[in-house]
């Protein structure tokens, strides 16, 4: 922690500001100017809330040195973290596609989804089963019966599975039949939820939260390993901004600082970031290029009678020929689709 | 729903626009201009999703024409909802002030802040018992101990109590000591959780999401409502921008807004929208000055051996004070503190 | 200017952080922890672009120390600025009414608004002459005749006069009929403009910009008192956030923030901050509760037919019972109106 | 426009509003429905503003139907624009690159630098001359010996020059030296500048606001085209959000949007977006592969004495590189750079 003085700080303001670093057990080095006083408080406390200072007669600011998370962090754990779950790898060379449904609808539709998605070349089906809706009037979800239909799908065409767990309640049920537990952006700050993740053994999938900061995020992730699940993965879906054009920003860069920061890998979903059909191809490549390690998109084969967000799904052909696109563009930086 | 089509539409584009609206069952009126085709779309469906006519070729623009919320908006139910619990009303002429420190950490402490509480005239004492912390290694509330504390400090001082629950499972635990449950801004689209509120019969506060919109928040409170707990009251706390000064920017036009769009009483809560103590005082009378219903507080007699958010808490006699000035300025608008 | 070097950085890369700083005219301190280590490099170079360091190898953080404005600091002059235009004063006890429309449109409106801004006890008629408008075909203004019109309004009415100027071009010309050059939020970064600004001798009200931190705010303002020109108040008047119900969302505490880092008088315009008239009065209340040393109020007899603004402006009942309603709580803060 | 009545609305009101809009010339469209009155009116005035329907008895919400721009267009000019200055062109199936110095600092430099740009195959030089700084103390450019350095070195390799104009009493001067007219972000809503922009010959590069909506920027476009001048492109640079980390947020989704509503070129700058050196490969690459008909990049031979925004320029070793993965990029989309 760094503390800074007010130029007109008194002695006694400054001898009173480091009697209380010492009481929290820092060491103290003090660094006088001309104009200002410069304390360095050194010690081990990452979660000190750093405004117990800044509130001291005669300190103007006061700032953090230590980032507030260690398990995830790159300084930790230099190399990048790549989760194996079966023959297929996240945060390797290959970029990993995830595929499928907003929801889980009936039989058939997964079924014929599931096909598009092996297709592609993509290992992952992903599919909502109990469905965060901010109305409560919409369509939530099939439950059970989506995750057992979607289980089925995905064993038939050889992919993984990855859904969303909305509470502590479903974690059980839910582990039985996904490979990937999928945590949203709105539940990015449910501790108790991500707590008890962290005590499975499942891989999870953390949704960047809509207002998160990067460092935020991380520390959500921090919940989860520190709870014992170091299989974390992250997903970049957009961040809310003043622009509403698109239903979210984009917030691409997150990807490069994710992995300066952090070994942990992640991947983007321009389906929810844009929320339009016509934007995800666009989107889909710049996350490509931009280093994501995975993309998740959602498709549709008959997108105007999907329960859900079926206007930002892509229709099987144009997600086919995005994906000869992707495999071009991972190429053009030394990876592989 | 009204659809503007593009100026280059052709007849077969509306036709089909026309066509799929009705296949979903809206009535559709149809405004032919020298420049622009307009399509008004009547039926009662809140919660459809406009892209899926945004989508269609020819389609410029779609909006929907009504809220998405139905029970909690001043049309359904012109008057103000006051809510009673013994003799306190929440939503009435009174502005009701809400007080006490952000966690409780002792017998002595929240005994001690419970006398302050009662002594400025305020009527509900708040305190953290489970505290939804960024960082898994801070300071997670005592639990049900913190509970039983909190009680009998309240009972002694004839105060009510309004504390958080964070999770499905601690909803019964929690009842048995709270008045008020009180949902936390990362949990206001814990869709789980406040579905399950609703099924109870004690009021709940429901804090607004540091991104959520003034629609997303009344879309909250539907959820509670829609499960039968008609005892709903909303909290302002800040949200979050591009500055950085303040914790967040305390969105104080959101009270008059709240009060057109909604029958519900909306209170703020001006310590975490700063975050920082000497902020609070003119927040809090800025609050009451635009209209809010009550107020909650954090306050602390030894701030800097707080567990959690010393930093923002008010001093006893910082606080006694500004009680004196709220009176004075509720009295400039027709209101009694 | 404090830098963090990282946990592993090696003792070649802290020599070469050290050297670079010393290089640049700094005095360099070391404090060297278990786990990290901390450099304050003292020394007055308020614009050294700081990340010049950070991309230092080795090198995790880096913070400024200093604000990087001087002149318009309170650390700079302690006590408040009060800006006296003949026997009117800004920044003193009493909160500052400005009212008037939108935009000057003729003789008859101007002289009937003036009216009822005088009958308030509001000391300064406001108007625009020249305006900015987002759109190349909307209303841009009666220009050098509106000035003429608003002059002979103020005096007949013993007002002073407000009129925004928006190029260097238009001072020479302004400067003869106003008291007072406002400097719109689109302008706030106009630098050519606002340093030209600080070559005059008249008072100017810098509103703040839709998406300015409130350091850039203040550094505005140093530029216009960097060349010469002291008298100079802020104005907020609401910031760009993802709220769309209110046009900006109107930044409260960014009154008590101004006043604790600057001795410049800031006063409030909740007009344009909410866009809608039924907003103007709660949040005019709010803003003189929070502090604000004045207000500025859009007012219109016929703001139906107003060439720009009619829907935010108050009706003239409105606003005097307004500002009745504004004495009372200036009063509870211990100011008059 | 469409006008929506409240559920509640009587018929006086209803009328009152229809007497309204055919005040203001609009055709008057009534749909009724069980639950809601719309009304559409049509009319070519696309400067209306809306809330002086908004604010009438009765009215629930109103809706513009009309984009507020014509020009600037996909609806009026449906094929793409393209500038052709010179043998280049922007705005074709070529990515046209832009590069040079954030300022001109001395000869030497320009020289060096413009060498690199030329190597690069790259065709236009990018350099400020005239220096839009937030501190009133931080250097200001070199003025027009800085233009005449640039011309000159661009000559000599063949370039292109595009310089930042900040002030009307510029432009004279600056056209002398430049092909193509900078305006900068925080100039965007000058109209006094870009209306007289509007009357040069010279293509304008029109800069994002770092706050403004995509629809703002392309009515600032049209203030440009309305005044004759029809050789516009933008370029996106990252607009403000809460997030820190990256100086702007790089809002790439505003690449195929741009295209979508508009026929004018859009070229990103991914150096201004994130304000760090090892951000700008990346973000370019994502640039490119969103469909970005351009790129503007900052390099520097030796950043750490860069005058100003040393840390975000690239080394010409990493540019040169940066650019051959962009022509693999290029590719997979079908373009060429």
């Amino acid at each position: 922690m760094v503390v800074i003085l007010e130029k007109n700080a008194t002695p006694e303001q400054i001898e009173n500001v480091v009697k209380h670093l010492e009481g929290f057990g820092f060491q103290v080095h003090k660094s006088v100017g001309a104009e200002k006083t410069i304390i360095g408080a050194i010690g081990v406390k990452p979660n000190f809330d750093t405004r117990t200072i800044s509130i001291l007669d005669g300190v103007e600011d006061v700032y953090r040195v230590t980032t507030p998370f260690k398990l995830a962090s790159r300084s930790f754990h230099e190399k990048n973290t790549v989760i194996k779950i079966k023959d297929v790898e996240i945060g390797g060379n290959q970029v990993m596609l995830m595929a499928g449904p907003c929801s889980v609808e009936n039989e058939d539709q997964i079924f014929r989804l599931a096909e598009i998605v092996a297709k592609s070349g993509a290992k992952i089906l992903r599919g909502g089963a109990f469905k965060p809706r901010t109305s409560p009037y919409s369509f939530q979800g099939l439950g059970e019966e989506g995750l057992k239909l979607m289980r089925a799908a995905a064993d038939k065409y050889n992919l993984l599975v990855i859904t969303e767990v909305m509470q502590i309640a479903h974690i059980e049920l839910i582990e039985r039949y996904t490979d990937i537990f999928q945590v949203g952006a709105r539940n990015m700050q449910n501790f108790s939820l991500i707590k008890e993740l962290g005590t499975t053994n499942k891989p999870v999938m953390l949704k960047r939260g809509i207002a998160a900061t990067i460092e935020e995020w991380l520390m959500s992730a921090e919940y989860i390993l520190a709870n014992g699940n170091k299989n974390v993965f992250l997903c970049e879906r957009g961040i809310r901004t003043f622009e509403s054009y698109t239903r979210n920003t984009f917030d691409l860069s997150a990807i490069p600082v994710v992995h300066k920061k952090s070994h942990l890998p992640v991947i983007a979903d321009p389906s929810h970031a844009t929320g339009l059909r016509d934007q995800v191809p666009p989107m889909a490549r710049a996350a490509v290029a931009a280093g994501a390690d995975g993309l998740m998109i959602e498709i549709h084969d008959d997108p105007e009678k999907a329960l859900s967000d079926g206007p930002q799904a892509l229709l099987p052909d144009t997600f086919l020929k995005l994906v000869d696109e992707l495999k071009l563009i991972a190429q053009a930086i030394g990876r592989t689709i």
